[in-house]
Parts: C-alpha cells; sequence; structure tokens
C-alpha cells in the first residue's frame, strides 16, 4: 500500500465549512487506482506521523470541490457494474404522499424531484434475476469484493479476514447498489467499535438543510453510519438529499413513513404499502433499514405492567397494528419475502428491538428478552437469504444488567453485530444522557457490541441541533475508543500513546492535533494560557511553571531511564551516580523553561 | 424521625444566588433540637413527594442568611464541646509564609488574618492528652456519635450500622474538630457514592472569592467534599474562606503549602516544614489530608520507562526529595508521629497514590502496584493509631484493568475507603475528559470504590471555571449514581423510578425537578417547544403528537394492565376483549391531546 497527501489545509482558510484543526487528509492507495482509502494524517512536530481512521469524506480534502446539490462523486459505480450481476430499471414512479402531501394537497401534488434534488439523475439498480448481489452472498461464495478489500485497508486487516466475518454473519457491511457515494465501512465486533449519529426532522421542527448538514457535521467529528429519522413533510426529498450527499451508510425505519402514508392511523398500515416504502427507500439507495419484526402480537401485553411500556416508536406502532387486527405483524408473516427485496439490493437488516425497555426499572425484562429470540429466528431466516444482519439493542439498562444484553444476543444471534442505542445507566438526568448512555455504551461496547447509537444531550427533551450532534458523536466515539483498548484491539492504543507521548513533552500543538476534538481542546487551553509562547511553554496552567510534575517526573526519566536493556542492578547503580550528579547541579529539579 | 420544611422558595424569585430549581429544602430531625439533616424534597404534580440526599448546605434554604464574610453557623461546636474531651489553646502563631509571602516582602510581612477574613474569631481546638477524638476511635468504643447518628438518618441506615462500618476502617467520618460548621457524611462502599469537586487557585490564575464561589457552586451541585488545591500567594487565607464557609468536608495536600515556604525547591523540604504545615492546616479545620508516604526512594527508578512518568505533584515532590538526599520519604520515616498529630485534631488521611498512572501505557504497573502495598501497610498502622483512613487510587485505565484496580486495593488496605480520579479510560479526548474518566468513575464504583474525585472538562488543558465545576459534579452525580443502583443500594432506583414515571406520564415540570440538573433540562426542552402550554402536552419535540410511543404505549397499559393480581390467562382473556373494545372504539390509538 502506499500513502499519499491531499494538499494541507491553511489553517482557518477555508471558513466553516473547514475547521481549524491541523490534520491532513491522506489516502491509502489499494489494487485498483480507484480504490482510495481516505485517511486523517497527524503530522507531529516531532517528525513522527499518526494516522487515523477518517470518516469525514470528500469534505475534508480541498482537491475535492463539493456541491450538495449535485452530491458526491459515484465512487463505487464502476465496482458494482463491473460486477456485472445487477441491472438498471425504470423503478417504482414517484407519489405525492412520498413526499407526505396529501392527493388532494392544495399545492397540486407532487412536484418534480429532479427539480428538488437537482443533482445526476440516476436509474435505480437491482440484482439481476438469479443473482444473488449481497456482501454477505460474495463473501460465502468465497469471493473478496473491492468493497471488502476497501474496508481491509481501513480496518488494517486482510481482506480475507473481512471475508471470513461477512461470511460467518459476524459482521456486515452496509452498501446498497444505489448508493454508490459511500466510502464503505464494516461493522463488527472482531473490527473498530462503530458509532451511529441519529438525525431526522419532525412534524415539529427542522428542514431539509438542516438535516444534510448535521449529516456531513456528525461524520466530521466520527460518525461512521447516519439513521435518517425523518417524518412528516418533505420526507423523500429529505432522504434523497441526505443519500446522495453522504459518504457513509445511510439507515432509516421505513415504517415511519408508511405510517405517514396512512395520515399516521397505526392500524390502516398494510403489508403492501410497507413493501412500497421500503422499495422506495431501497431505489434510493438506504443502506440498512430498521424492521421491527420482533414485535409479536404474544409479547404486547408483557409491556403492560412496564413502568415506562414500549418507547420504541416503531414497536408502539406495530404493537398498535397486532391490537387493532388481532393479528400477528405483517412484517413477521411477510418476512421472507422482505428478505428477497432487501436481498436484491443489498439492505443490510438492523433488526429493531421495538422492546426495549425505557427505564431502568424495565430492564432485561419477559418483553424484551422474549422480542430478542425472535430477532435470534429472524437472523437466521435472514441470513439463508443472503440478507446481511445486525441486531439493536437497548436502551435503559443500568450497570449490572448490561453484560446479560449482549451475552445473550451473541448465543442467540450466532454473534450477528450487536448495535445498541447506549444503554443509559440510569434515568436521573435528562440534558446530559450522552453521558448516562455513553458510560454503557463503553461497556456494552467492550463486551463485544459492534456499532453503538448515540444519544444527544437533547435525548427525551428535544431534537438535537448541531452542538448536541458534535457532542453526541465526541461522546460516542470516547466510548468506541475506550472499548477498542478494552478488548485489546490491535493498534488502539497508539493513538493514546502519540497523546500522552506528546502531553509529557509538552507539545501542546501535537496534544491538540491528536485530540477527538482540536479545537475546543486548543480553545480550553488558550482561555486560561492565551498567548502563542504558551503553546510551547514546558508547562501548563493547572500547576503552574513552578509545581509542575511532568518536569519534575522528566528529569527523573533522563536520570534513571538508561538504556532499554538495562538490569535493576544497572538502573540501581545508575541511581546511585544520578543521585551524586543531582546534588551535584545544585538539586534543582525544574529546569529553566523554554520561554 | 419527623420531616420539616423550609420555606419554599419562589421561582425565580431568588436571583443568582438560588437557581430557579423547583425542589424545596427540609430537614429530617434526629434524637437532638439541633440535629436536622437536610434533604431535597420535590413536591409532584401527582401530590407525590420524593425526597432525596442533598449536599447543598445552608445557601438553599431561604430562612438562612448566609454572608460569606461571616462564615456558617458552627453546627457541630455544642457536640464536640459536648464530648469534654477536646481543649482549645493558643495555637500555632501565623507567619507571613503561611500566606507565601516572603520574610523580606516588600508587602510588609503578614496582614492580621482576622481583617482578611473577617469571621469570628476561634482559638483552635485539639484532643485532650490522653484522649481519642477520632470517630474510628469513638466507633471502636461503641460510641455512637452524634455525627454518626446524623449520617445514619442522611443515608437512611441504622447508627449501628453507621459505628460498625466505621469501627471496622470500611468508612471514614471526615470532621476535623476545627471544622465545626460541617454537616457531617460518610465514605465507605457500603453506603452512598460520594463525588469530590477540587479548587484551588494556582501561580498563574484565580482569586480567593472565586475559590470560595467555586465550592458553594459545586456543592450545590452535588459535591459531598472539596479539595482545595490551592498554591501560591494568599494560600492561608483563602483556605480559611474556604472552610468557614464550608458545609462539606475539606480536603488538602498538605505538601503544596510546605513545598511553597521553601520557593518551590523540593530539596529543601524538611520533615519539620511539613509538619508545622499539617498542625496549620489541623488547627484551621481541615477534615482530611492528602500524604503521598507511599512513593518511596526505591520505587522511583520503577517510573523511569513509563510513558508519562509521575504525574501526580505530590509524587513528584517527594520522588525529588528523595532523589535530592538519597534518603527514605520524611513522611514515610516520620509516619506514627504523623499519624498522632493527626488524631488529635480527627483528621483523615486520604493516602495519596503518587505513582498513579498518567497514561493508559502506564496503567496497573509495578510502580503504581508496588505503592498501592506500601499504602496498605500505612493503613494498618494509621488505624492502630485510631486515625480515620481512605486511599487515593488511579488515573488513567483502561476499561479491562480497572477491576484489578478495586479488588486489590480492598484486599491490601482491608476494605479501607478507595478514593479514585476517575479513571480515565482513554487518553484520546482532552477537553472531555469528564467523559473519559465518567466512564472508568461508574464501574470502579458500581466494584466498591466509596468516593470518586471528579475531573472537569478542562483537565490537562486549564483551570476549571464555574461552568466546568458544575459539568464535572454533574458527570460524578451520574457516574455515583449508576454505582448506586448497579450495586442494588436500597432506596436507589426509587429515584429513577420518581422520574421514569414522571416522563411516561408527561409530567414536564416533574421530570425537570427531578432532574440532576432541573435548569438544563428545562431549557433544552423550551429550546424546541418554548411555550408554557407545551410543559403540559401529551408529547413532546422528538416524535411530535402523531408519532408518541408513549401515547401508544399507555393505551396499551390501559388496556391489557389488569390489576396486578392477573393471571397470564386472565390477561390473555382481556386482551381479546380489549381488542374488541379497540375496533369498535374506531382503532385510535392516539387519544385527543389534553391541551
Amino acid at each position: 500500500m502506499t500513502l499519499q497527501d491531499a494538499r494541507t489545509p491553511e489553517n482557518g482558510a477555508n471558513g466553516d465549512e473547514k475547521p481549524q484543526i491541523g490534520w491532513h487528509k491522506g489516502y491509502v492507495s489499494g489494487s485498483r487506482p480507484d480504490l482510495r482509502v481516505p485517511v486523517r494524517r497527524v503530522h507531529l512536530t516531532n517528525g513522527k506521523d499518526v494516522t487515523l481512521y477518517d470518516t469525514s469524506g470528500p469534505y475534508t480534502d480541498p482537491n475535492i470541490e463539493t456541491d450538495v446539490r449535485r452530491g458526491l462523486a459515484p465512487l463505487r459505480e464502476n465496482w458494482i457494474i463491473g460486477r456485472g450481476d445487477t441491472e438498471e430499471y425504470s423503478g417504482r414512479p414517484l407519489r405525492p404522499e412520498d413526499d407526505g402531501l396529501k392527493h388532494t394537497s392544495p399545492r397540486g401534488g407532487l412536484k418534480n424531484l429532479d427539480a428538488v434534488f437537482p443533482g445526476r439523475p440516476r436509474q435505480p439498480r437491482r440484482g439481476r434475476e438469479g443473482a444473488a448481489v449481497t456482501q454477505l452472498a460474495y463473501a460465502q461464495r468465497g469471493e473478496i469484493t473491492t468493497e471488502m478489500e476497501y474496508v481491509a485497508l481501513r480496518e488494517k486487516v486482510t481482506p480475507e479476514f473481512v471475508r471470513d466475518e461477512i461470511a460467518a454473519g459476524r459482521a456486515v457491511l452496509p452498501a446498497n447498489v444505489n448508493h454508490p457515494e459511500i466510502e464503505p465501512m464494516i461493522i463488527g465486533k472482531n473490527f473498530l467499535v462503530k458509532v451511529n449519529a441519529n438525525i431526522g426532522n419532525s412534524a415539529v421542527t427542522s428542514s431539509i438543510e438542516e438535516e444534510v448538514e448535521k449529516m456531513t457535521w456528525a461524520t466530521r467529528w466520527g460518525a461512521d453510519t447516519v439513521m435518517d429519522l425523518s417524518t412528516g413533510r418533505n420526507i423523500h426529498t429529505t432522504r434523497e438529499w441526505v443519500l446522495r450527499n453522504s459518504p457513509v451508510p445511510i439507515g432509516t425505519v421505513p415504517l415511519y413513513q408508511a405510517l405517514e402514508k396512512v395520515d399516521g392511523k397505526a392500524e390502516e398500515l398494510t403489508w403492501e404499502i410497507y413493501k412500497d416504502t421500503v422499495i422506495e427507500q431501497a431505489e434510493q439507495g438506504v443502506d440498512y433499514m430498521t424492521v421491527h419484526a420482533g414485535v409479536l402480537l404474544r409479547y404486547v401485553p408483557l409491556t403492560a405492567r412496564r413502568k415506562t411500556g414500549i418507547v420504541s416508536r416503531g414497536g408502539s406502532i406495530m404493537a398498535a397494528w397486532c391490537l387493532a387486527h388481532h393479528q400477528e405483524s405483517f412484517l413477521y408473516t411477510h418476512f421472507e419475502e422482505l428478505c428477497e427485496i432487501l436481498a436484491s439490493y443489498d439492505v443490510t437488516y438492523s433488526l429493531g428491538d421495538g422492546l426495549r425497555p425505557g427505564s431502568i426499572a424495565d430492564a432485561n425484562d419477559e418483553a424484551q428478552f422474549a422480542e430478542l429470540r425472535t430477532l435470534g429466528e429472524l437472523n437466521t431466516i435472514a441470513k439463508r437469504h443472503g440478507v446481511q444482519t445486525m441486531i439493536e439493542g437497548p436502551g435503559h439498562v443500568p450497570m449490572h444488567k448490561i453484560k446479560e444484553n449482549i451475552d445473550l444476543q451473541q448465543e442467540i444471534c450466532e454473534e450477528a453485530p450487536f448495535y445498541t442505542l447506549g444503554p443509559l445507566t440510569t434515568d436521573i438526568a435528562p440534558a446530559y444522557d450522552h453521558i448516562t448512555s455513553g458510560i454503557g455504551a463503553a461497556m456494552i461496547a467492550w463486551w463485544g457490541t459492534a456499532m453503538l447509537c448515540y444519544v444527544t444531550p437533547k435525548e427525551h427533551l428535544g431534537l438535537p441541533d448541531r452542538d448536541d450532534v458534535k457532542t453526541g458523536v465526541i461522546t460516542y466515539k470516547i466510548a468506541a475508543h475506550a472499548a477498542d483498548l478494552a478488548k485489546g484491539h490491535p493498534g488502539a492504543q497508539e493513538w493514546d500513546d502519540a497523546l500522552s507521548d506528546a502531553r509529557f513533552e509538552f507539545r501542546w500543538e501535537d496534544q491538540f492535533n491528536l485530540a477527538l476534538d482540536p479545537d475546543t481542546a486548543r480553545a480550553f487551553h488558550d482561555a486560561t494560557l492565551p498567548a502563542e509562547p504558551a503553546k510551547t511553554a514546558h508547562f501548563c496552567s493547572m500547576c503552574g511553571p513552578k509545581f509542575c510534575s511532568m518536569k519534575i517526573s522528566q528529569s527523573i526519566t533522563e536520570r534513571f531511564g538508561g538504556d532499554e536493556g538495562s538490569t535493576p542492578e544497572e538502573i540501581e547503580a545508575g541511581m546511585l551516580e544520578k543521585s551524586r550528579e543531582f546534588a551535584e547541579s545544585g538539586n534543582r529539579v525544574y529546569l529553566p523553561l523554554a520561554n
């Protein structure tokens, strides 16, 4: 592999869209010219380089002009076409209700969607008759796709390892054939822990532009996937804008849109409306879909005596449908048909936990685990159809009940990737649920959860704004990386080591540039010691120049560090000698300040 | 016990010093009229009450006039005098260097401290010759002090249980006889997990008034103890102001002040200067002191090949002293004498972890655990002298290495309370170390740590301001409460249950008032749905009125909840019946909105 560098962005020269951070966009090349894996390269002041995983997409490459009205370049298009197993087709006709408009809307029905999203028109694509076009199908046939090679470079493992993990169902590589813009990524417990960020307007607030901006903002700070949970008006158009501009896989909950089409009346939902919505979204390029097929009629009464009932939107909609019809969920009864649809676009299942606990009191109860057992059955069925599958998890769970969740899920679902929301470890801190849940997220990821769905400070209170999205993503990147460390993930500690070296050697700029959030780290430092020389000062504002433990400690290292190969006896001998020198030098442990 | 209520503060009527929160100060009375334990009472809109632990002191009682220039009333004075085993004495004369001033200072030596802190003059007090006046000594003699009864009411346990835990050395009740202003509290693994907040000026920044305000601010948000880590000028005077105004135990690191007295030259420190400083601080009323007596000469070379050496200020000062003299630490060689001094004022030891790891790479290394074994020996000696003792712990530790820390500490230190800084679970997130460490803090507290030392967002970068102190305290209250839940602490879940009930029933005001931070929760809600009716609306901004899962779920509860005693068959029968009713009612799962 070779490492290429994009032109170094000038700090501060790129306006609001290019944050003032000192890292550079680079690429690792693979076996073909169009296989270039983006990395974040931090050039340290000591001449060393640190290469980090990068989710920010072409937006942080100063050599690439991006325009949200045209969308991103279709990176994977030639790979998909080259496989020769998919075909373009005319696609499902668009209808006013796709955008939440009534047939009788005074606005005159459907606007021209090409005008609404002015990007490159493209026919939808699907697997040819009889072709199995999912990454799972390729993996099971022993084929290493370009996508698999891409993620292997990204994760610093062999392509064969990637193929094995996907083939076993232990990992998914969400990549709808209609979303060629994505930079492939993988979700599985033997890879880096991933983070999902939710965006989405609602009936009450938000706009299309805001949602697209939240997506690019979230990925800039490290979101590996984004779920568009929009409801209400313009749902189709919002999704189109998000997909065409997203370098990461996009997930949705098709049930939300289906419910819009029946004016919010759960009992009027039908399999046909739902199926039509799934095809609509698959043609647009949605990479994974949450399907609450495990909410069975007989589980609904199990929630009746809970403290907080059913808190999943999808779960409560399906519960209401089952009650209204006193029939089994159509998602469950039509599951195999749904598998066939998802397989033809390579849409990945995210089997939803519609009965997840919404409070500490409800954690790990009968309703929750009954649904999980059903998700296990559905996982087996999905895999048989070649559909990649992950399993969603809770929710609100106190720390001592977390491990049971991941252990049970791994057992019941044959190690399919677990994808959890937190869990929140207490209910008492609305406005701080990124933290209550970051605690649980770190723990459950350590124990094997593959992807964490972020929680923002606005959880339970309102819709996240730009700052909330950033706070949520950073908090979850911390949880994910803490888990990578605890799992002993190869290479994970290099990042910590580089930052700690910089800290010990007072290389402030390196410390900022290696930080998850360089901007805030720099701003916090400058708040106490704003002057430029302070960034090279060999002390910091916590202790001041006289008390600095790092300085004292450095002089110990200099005096006793010896060579790597020293024996304890040599160190002890050196210690005596150095102690004499120490006295001779005037017993000064504080060296003169550099500035 | 009886419950009394302070006058209800009017929301918003008390200005900046009384935050606009809807709880009321109450008191639980004990066996004597002056034993009144403060509680936070939340009156819910459904007529129920929730009583929570309260650390905010007299400042939140509208019936009490507080004045930082006079200090708080000496709540415990009569208890201490009543025991008849202490005496007033003239005390150590104050000297210019106590405040970091030189003998030759152009400012003309020491100002009159009574003028600097204009509060009530008081002679220092100590145990009479031959009297053992520590809470540990009383407990071992089988005496239940008024302080023990106070914490029993606070923790909702029996006084006998409190006495047992203190007598066994499993808990400490820090309460210097010269700090009568405190509201007694207890630190031990069988009580609620506690949180310490650090304040302190440094040579570079901050003022006396700011430090006092940080203390009252930290306790308002839930800090159980406060450490004054001031260095530089006015160190004695700052501490006097903090102590006289603090309702919580105050901790210090006397070594910092001792070093000031020798102009920052570690090698010029002597046992005499240190001892004099300890007496100075004990006479002022410091409740617990960090003593880095476990940093032995032979351990210093163990740190030489670390990534970040010695990061503890106290640890590095003592290491430098040991090296300069090539002698064993005077804190270690004079430890028994130090015990006698601390015992005579009932100052509690916080045996410092001077060799704690400062990076993920250094966690659980030989240096760290060698020191811990020495702390174990010192703990046994301290207990023999009747001195209450807790043990400080790390630091930077990845999740998979946390449990070993608490397990070893509990074994080596005979279950003495563990008091840890975090630990931080990754090094990569400067500006978010309240979160990297909040994760580790929750886990180590679950496994038995008794008190958590908070970390603010400014850790590694600068000194915390008012907002940072609040964020640090709230984050650590989350960690502590999550641990209380995971430990199954009796009553802990009642708080979560009350809040989740309020959430499920859309009692927004109750949800805010029960929150750890009512102000921010309310502000976040209002940012999306500001109007007053929205606070009684039966939906929220995340889903809007149509999609609300809580509404759907409530209707399920109404339809299937049945009586507590229903059998599954009865529920099933009820379900069929209710399903019919559901259809007859027009299949509406959304009830009309109340507003």
